[in-house]
């Protein structure tokens, strides 16, 4: 810890991927093998582009070394959660997929035991065989001491809401870790209205994506079934809780008017599970408003840092956010003291 | 103005249709002759279902004479600023979009003669015909006194980014009046998935729609060839002020990159247009942190009062509302004097 600071930075929405990672998208992109536009769209620019900041991407998403602990030490950031780049597995087809989430977890225990100071990691999974996402969920945790998931949003258009990918749910309420639900591109039917203008992506369709994710599984009764289960959205909340007033109105009116089969009352109000089921992290938003909303409305204890590493390396943005004006009780619980519970570090 | 209060409550997002409206929807949804799920998903539902919330919505819409009124006195709301209901004659035929837009602004100039000193009102227009909407505008504007215009988000899942629009924009810029673009159900494309769930609707998928909207509007350039153009935006902006931080530093990102044909450079950041060229209301969002939040980030002058009735129609919102924790010029400038400046009453 520097110097007139009583806090760690821990940083707990990072992004890597093993360079056999790229070899892979590389080939799904040339032979056109997914139906995904978002994916072809976004990686396909990314992993082929030669402008700065998509060669920077490339460049240090494989890099778990020299060159990350590099620009840790610049700007400041003592420890880093690790979690495999979206879409990660989650693109690929199902026997692929399997067995590159094992390969990638085995990938990242040996960066973290190289740098067991400075990194813990999250598991990837494969939910397109979601009895094997289970079983390696659990491998990943208890042997190569994962401290939760990471899933980037929809997998080739299906959502967690669907019962048959519970398992997942299951393995990570009963391991007692935290599930990530990252942005994906948005699903092939939401994708293109909102590509044809360039909001697919972090500026505003990932955060559709991703709240629509989240919503999806609050309505559909996952936290009543899974009481204890605890999920980490970044990008402020992906703004749900800006309107979480307005999502418990609707939700009310929703069920008792019975207008969706899909809809049904649950045992409690939706702000409910976002103040006790749901983390908050603010990657992307080095902004002090939206996370004292946070701190405010969904409680000091449930806000933590995130920089999104290396998809946003500005550490002009770690001393913004060192200064802002906030009760250094929960500075420190930005910073270090939440994840540190969350992710037992 | 009641005693005890120094401020009028004006209500700005207050939805009307004459009755005639009603019967068309229900041909247009009998017949099945519009292709946009969203649309007959939702009024499918609204024009026949008989529960107490729907029952309650279609009878109140039509009524802007005693009904309305005396709701309006209960809950304390002294003038509303009405405008046709969603999607208005956004998704009729051209031919009769156009007449029945013009139709709809007498049948509304009618009303507010009945109760001069309790209504304004906004201008229907068909964007179907660019050219006859830019011509009623101007006819309502300047011969019924109209404060503005209502545009309910996409028209047939076209968007008003689209340069065949732009006269709808030149006719309000000149006219001096603001466009109020009010949510519209998800375009056919982005529908689906939300409604699978039930989360099309006000709970989250208008918010999406509309949202999405105005970032293509912003990122067209609107703001850069109509300086002076002013739009309102309702839901608390629909989530947009919230990550304002992330729009500006990825639009900058994506433009830096030339990853997008229709993302170019603006003359300014985003944010400086969502500060200097949009209003906001908190229609159905009776909840302060995220009225202090727009207050704070955008300015006390662009923040306005809206009820959305008959959709919304609690008085006890008033009530939470007369109690936010404000500076009593702030609230006074919420509750009054910016819908005074913007619609000019």
């Amino acid at each position: 810890m520097a110097e007139g600071r009583d806090y760690l930075r821990i940083a707990t929405e990072e992004a890597f991927c093993p360079p056999e990672m790229l070899g892979v998208y590389a080939k799904l992109i040339d032979t056109k093998q997914v139906d995904d536009p978002g994916f072809l769209g976004m990686w396909g620019f990314y992993i082929s582009s030669p402008t700065a900041r998509t060669t920077f991407i490339r460049d240090h998403l494989v890099d778990v070394d020299e060159k990350r602990i590099a620009h840790m030490d610049a700007a400041g950031i003592d420890k880093a959660v690790l979690s495999l780049t979206a879409p990660g597995v989650q693109i690929m087809p199902k026997d692929t997929a399997v067995g590159f989430a094992t390969f990638a977890n085995d990938w990242l225990a040996d960066a973290i035991a190289r740098h067991p100071d400075r990194y813990v990691g999250l598991a990837a999974a494969a939910p397109q065989d979601p009895a094997a996402a289970a079983k390696e969920i659990e491998r990943a945790v208890t042997r190569l001491g994962m401290r939760g998931v990471i899933i980037s949003s929809h997998t080739l258009g299906e959502y967690l809401d669907d019962q048959k990918f519970w398992p997942i749910f299951e393995a990570a309420e009963a391991l007692d870790v935290p599930i990530y639900i990252h942005p994906n591109t948005p699903n092939r039917h939401m994708y293109p209205t909102l590509a044809e203008k360039g909001l697919d992506g972090a500026i505003y369709g990932f955060s559709v994506e991703t709240g629509m994710h989240i919503l999806r599984i609050i309505v559909a009764g996952v936290f009543d079934r899974f009481p204890r289960l605890q999920i980490v959205i970044g990008h402020v909340g992906e703004s749900l809780p800006f309107t979480l007033y307005r999502i418990d109105y609707m939700h009310r009116a929703s069920t008792l008017s019975g207008r969706y089969e899909a809809m049904k009352p649950l045992k409690r109000a939706p702000s409910d599970y976002m103040k006790e089921n749901l983390h908050y992290t603010n990657s992307g938003v080095a902004w002090a408003p939206p996370i004292r909303f946070i701190q405010d409305v969904i409680g000091v204890d449930r806000m933590m840092y995130a920089m999104d590493y290396p998809y946003q390396y500005l550490p002009a943005e770690v001393e913004t956010l060192d200064a802002m004006d906030m009760p250094a009780a929960d500075k420190k619980a930005f910073f270090q003291t939440n994840a540190e519970k969350l992710f037992k570090m």
